[in-house]
């Protein structure tokens, strides 16, 4: 059937109205263990302003949109954990249309029932920001998922206040951890102590003399959710010796790796769209951490990150979106919600 | 009390009869949780070179050597795991006088008792990279400690004929893995396949068609024994997505990191002194790895790795060994063994 959707052709500046464009795409009926969705909201991440400016040319339209709640309209004969009327949220995968569409398929492994007491526009700015946080957290540092289980551990959270940052300072109180994180100006300090975080650092100061100053001598983990490449020589002497530290922003230039050989650290990639990329039987795990997460919205242990949202689904609201992430200043998460309006 | 020893006081070419001389050194009685002991056998690792090489100029003799066998004269008031008479071997800490010497002073948690059914040469050739192999493939790696615990999983361990490496292929098999290795020439193809190797890969040819050929699309992990500078980008395509690429030799330009972002790798540096260098409570895993090695070697699970022994411990010979071990192409370990004869 046909969809209303928002897409792109080639890689253009968001300021070119051609950049992001109404279009109209086909959806086919689901099959195995696809399920097809009526989208509700969809959120923007760095990831789709990487994507839309790094697009060859193409003909058929790519459709960007990684965060998403939805309706379910079909099932594919395969699936066996969602079923039809159910609201769900999800990021689904990066090599398939993405949520920027009036109807998506999905994969039913990467999906889970949408927080029944948030709003379409509050939990669409979940499921990335989430799995990355939770990927991060409790699958690449040895963290324990569950509430109050590091109490005692600490972990470093570079750039705290953006969407990762906001859902990773969350998980990371809920999991019993003492919070450190860097901002940069009031509203995002105030934004991450909102959220938790026990120890705020200026990214403008040296943030050693900060972290003694805070009474720590070192943190047990860091996870950087801003540039690699600044940030691991200054994070090095932060981490304790046998400590790991998480990346996610791809690095620019090479890494001067030899810096955590003394302490014997670990450096580890987190990329949440490995798992779908690759078909792991680990992507599965995705559908099960939203449903956990979930959980946790509805109790009230996690806030919404969603800071601002637009109404109506169409390419002048989407570019307007990307402009804004492309900043990199951005607080929290922005989202788009139905109807698609073009 | 004095003590005869082979030390160094500046970094000079191993040609140079300066370069590591006999010397004379004061040895203190222990105190705390140290022991003393009369050194049997002593080995060399690159590590002595390196160190050698890049010696400053001091007045006191330093004394290198990282790998010992040795007779307990005396221990410490703290001391309660080790007793007097005991035969014990450690590769202690590096930055503290080695076992180059008639007699050191070891902290008790970096030591345990030798294999009783193997010689002072063979044992001696044991502790630095037996702890290596072992904190790479259980502390590093997620494998489990145990016979046959991880069966069905790989692990590929480049340049698996050096001395750390002899060790990893031997606790790999021990431990269940499916163990595939490079070497260059028939002598060291030889080697590695009786230590219990089940793919050998020729370092001169294209790894991943080798790898295919022998029925493997991938290996679960990798420990990188040769430059990491060389072997990073070469084994990235071989490991399958979350993997984790352990290295130990420290790279020489930054490292093109961003290669093992699509698949979410990590990068862990395994470097055995950190332990000791920190002075972590972890420090005492040492003692234990060795304490159940030495049972593993006594009930023939592991040979020895010990490929020559020098009869003497003194300046020529150490001289002698070093100059073999900076050829890097040392199949096993060089031990010298007592008597001090300088």
């Amino acid at each position: 059937m046909q969809a209303k959707a928002v897409g792109l052709t080639q890689g253009l500046p968001v300021s070119d109205p051609n950049s992001l464009q109404d279009v109209t795409i086909d959806v086919e009926q689901p099959r195995g263990r696809d399920i097809l969705v009526s989208v509700l909201a969809t959120a923007v991440n760095p990831i789709d302003t990487k994507q839309r400016q790094g697009q060859s040319p193409v003909t058929t339209p790519r459709i960007l949109g990684f965060d998403a709640v939805a309706k379910v309209l079909a099932v594919g004969d395969a699936v066996t954990t969602i079923m039809t009327d159910d609201i769900v949220y999800y990021a689904g995968a990066v090599d398939r249309p993405g949520s920027d569409a009036q109807y998506q398929l999905v994969d039913e492994r990467l999906v889970a029932c949408a927080p029944t007491t948030w709003s379409p526009a509050q939990a669409a700015g979940l499921p990335l920001t989430t799995l990355t946080a939770w990927e991060a957290l409790f699958e690449k540092l040895p963290f324990t998922a569950a509430a109050d289980a590091n109490l005692g551990q600490s972990v470093l959270i570079i750039n705290g206040a953006g969407g990762v940052g906001s859902m990773a300072i969350q998980l990371a109180k809920w999991a019993g951890l003492q919070v450190v994180t860097t901002t940069g100006k009031p509203a995002t300090t105030e934004w991450v102590k909102q959220l938790g975080a026990d120890i705020v650092l200026d990214y403008h100061q040296d943030l050693g003399s900060q972290l003694a100053a805070a009474g720590l001598e070192s943190v047990d983990h860091v996870i950087l959710l801003h540039s690699t490449d600044q940030y691991l020589p200054l994070v090095t002497p932060l981490i304790r010796p046998l400590g790991t530290i998480v990346a996610v922003v791809t690095n620019q230039q090479p890494l001067p790796m030899a810096l955590l050989k003394p302490k014997s650290l670990n450096f580890a990639w987190e990329f949440m769209f490995t798992k779908a990329n690759y078909q792991l039987p680990a992507m599965a795990t995705q559908g099960v951490i939203l449903a956990r997460v979930a959980q946790l919205a509805d109790a009230g242990v996690i806030v919404p990150t969603t800071k601002r949202t637009l109404a109506g689904i169409n390419a002048a609201n989407l570019r307007t979106a990307h402009e804004i992430v492309e900043t990199g200043q951005m607080l929290g998460k922005i989202v788009l919600t139905a109807p698609f309006d073009a």
